[in-house]
């Protein structure tokens, strides 16, 4: 049987969050800022994924608020594989949902799913790493990809790993799969600098690769509310004469993370090391490791940077000129300026807080 | 006789210059700019003296592209009193004209030279001191302003005392006026730091008070030319017929500073030590001097600034957000945005002349 034609996409497009402001705001999240190029997060993440899976199945799960541009940005993409959630819920919810839609599709689906706004810089690499996850998840295995970590990053999640997985049909794949015997909580410094010694933990990098029967079958064993609550709408035909039905049954969803909820809790899953350099882009600094000029600045918009180093200069709107800038970060954009230090941009999201509190919510 | 009736104040207002870039631009000079008040730098000059000195005895040189914005913001300035120099020259040509233009009104005239963009917080001891500087300027001295340092600046030029000077009429004043020894240029730090510890230097204001018949002596007998120059334009009315015949004076008259040209060859100058919160406001740092907040910032604008100390922020145009700024300029100005340490400031010159070289003239 050849996977890829089973092979289905769902792209997690669902996500707020305001680590990126002032570029990103309430009802303009990271997935949909341009960052690397004109196209936005999410479509350089779907642009990344179709040298392996058509449009007709790929899937997007998204909000309410932001249904309307994804389906305009997606605009070759079928409707009917929209799955908008009336009401914010976590990861685990959606990805039921869209295993659910996919399983009463084609019995012997593959769902890779992908975070959306995460930036990867070696595609060929990618599709490599994920074509051996395919393989892995066509014998019922619960694939995830584990980035080598590279520095002692204390922003993400680690998994770590164990023995090698049997694989009597690939045993030689360059891409070889472990068990994981622990996902665990992003570390202190300290911690960080030990797992990058210890050589055993991966970043967990929120790509996973299954089987739509198997990721069901662990719902229903791990979180039988939320199997209940998929289980009835799949009975309703998402359409207008529905959506108070619908949302109903949203609403009553756990609001839980796939990680939390079943990952973490299920057996026999597996992950595939993998480096093609990843970053989920979690703060205006990550993009330091991105430098676009030979100074080692992330540098995009209209910006004149005269002895500066190691920035993130951004501007969308007017001129940004810098002198003996170091290792800071600046953002312009319509109607707000923020700069910061580099090492400071994980509390972006207080001053943020900071401008609810003054009721400065035109900012927002 | 009251001096006070003899009084003439003339504003420097010609100046352009860019280290204010991107508030000041090129058609838009530091004494337009409003940085401490709603009013700007030169009105603040003007509000500042007019407690010794009426509206029609207050001149305003500045330059042809300045013209109708000055003459706009001074309706109350009779237009006869405005200097409007064709080509653009140094400060001795304009303060010659208007001092031969005065003397023409009143042979006792006494002339206060106050440059229109500096900054003064003790506008009471301000006119204290210039009224001790009248009395001597009465007498035939030529007296400046100097400024008792507070630290070892480099940015100005300092000016060496000698003895008291003798004052029969006033021997118990406050303000009792020395004798210039040397005018001196900008130091380097060291030597500041020298002039600092020798208590016998002062920051050169550029504030003059003299005679309009003693400066005009003094003219004839150093700058010769200007002299000549001087006395051709005061046979011709300033008048539209005569616009080309007047244009065609001033291209020839010399660009060179009074300092320069005149107070430094000059003998018999004094100079009144003086302190009444004076800056000359040279860069963007100077305003660190001002904060306006309990974490030594200069803020002005639409600013919200978290664990933010000894910066200057300024937002003309939507909001500044800033976290965790340490001793650093930020400028939000419609179109163009500055951030740079504030020790830096005295390169904005040659990020514009980047600007230029990059025909960016769009900024400038």
């Amino acid at each position: 049987m050849d996977h890829g034609d089973h092979l289905y996409a769902l792209l997690l497009a669902g996500g707020k969050g305001t680590r990126f402001w002032p570029l990103s705001r309430e009802d303009h999240p990271k997935q949909l800022l341009k960052l690397f190029s004109d196209r936005t997060l999410v479509e350089e993440t779907y642009d990344r994924i179709r040298a392996l899976i058509p449009n007709d199945r790929v899937l997007v799960a998204t909000s309410k608020g932001l249904a309307t541009r994804l389906t305009a940005l997606f605009a070759d993409i079928p409707e009917r594989n929209f799955i908008v959630e009336p009401v914010p819920r976590n990861t685990a919810p959606c990805i039921a949902v869209a295993a659910q839609r996919i399983l009463e599709r084609d019995k012997d689906a593959i769902i890779a799913v992908l975070p959306s706004d995460h930036f990867v810089t070696d595609r060929a690499a990618f599709l490599e790493v994920m074509g051996a996850a395919v393989t892995h998840a066509a014998r019922g295995r619960i694939v995830t990809l584990g980035i080598t970590p590279t520095h002692p990053e204390t922003g993400y999640g680690y998994v770590r790993f164990g023995e090698f997985e049997q694989d009597p049909e690939h045993p030689e794949t360059r891409h070889r799969a472990r068990h994981i015997q622990a996902f665990v909580e992003k570390p202190d410094h300290a911690t960080a600098l030990s797992y990058l010694k210890a050589g055993r933990y991966l970043w967990n990098s929120g790509i996973f690769v299954f089987r739509a029967d198997v990721i069901i079958e662990k719902v229903k064993a791990h979180l039988p509310g939320l199997h209940d609550g998929v289980t009835t709408l799949s009975g309703l035909a998402p359409d207008r004469a529905n959506a108070a039905a619908i949302e109903r049954v949203w609403v009553e969803m756990p609001d839980i993370s796939i990680d939390y909820g079943v990952m973490e809790k299920a057996e026999g899953l597996c992950v595939i090391p993998a480096s093609f350099g990843w970053s989920d882009v979690g703060t205006w600094r990550a993009l330091t490791s991105f430098p676009t000029d030979d100074a080692e600045n992330f540098v995009l918009g209209k910006v004149v940077n005269v002895d500066s180093h190691g920035n993130v200069l951004y501007s969308s709107h007017g001129l940004l000129a810098t002198l003996g800038l170091r290792n800071m970060v600046v953002v312009v954009t319509r109607g707000a300026v923020l700069v910061c230090p580099a090492d400071r941009t994980q509390d972006v999201k207080a001053l943020v807080e900071e401008l609810k509190q003054r009721d400065m919510t035109e900012y927002l």
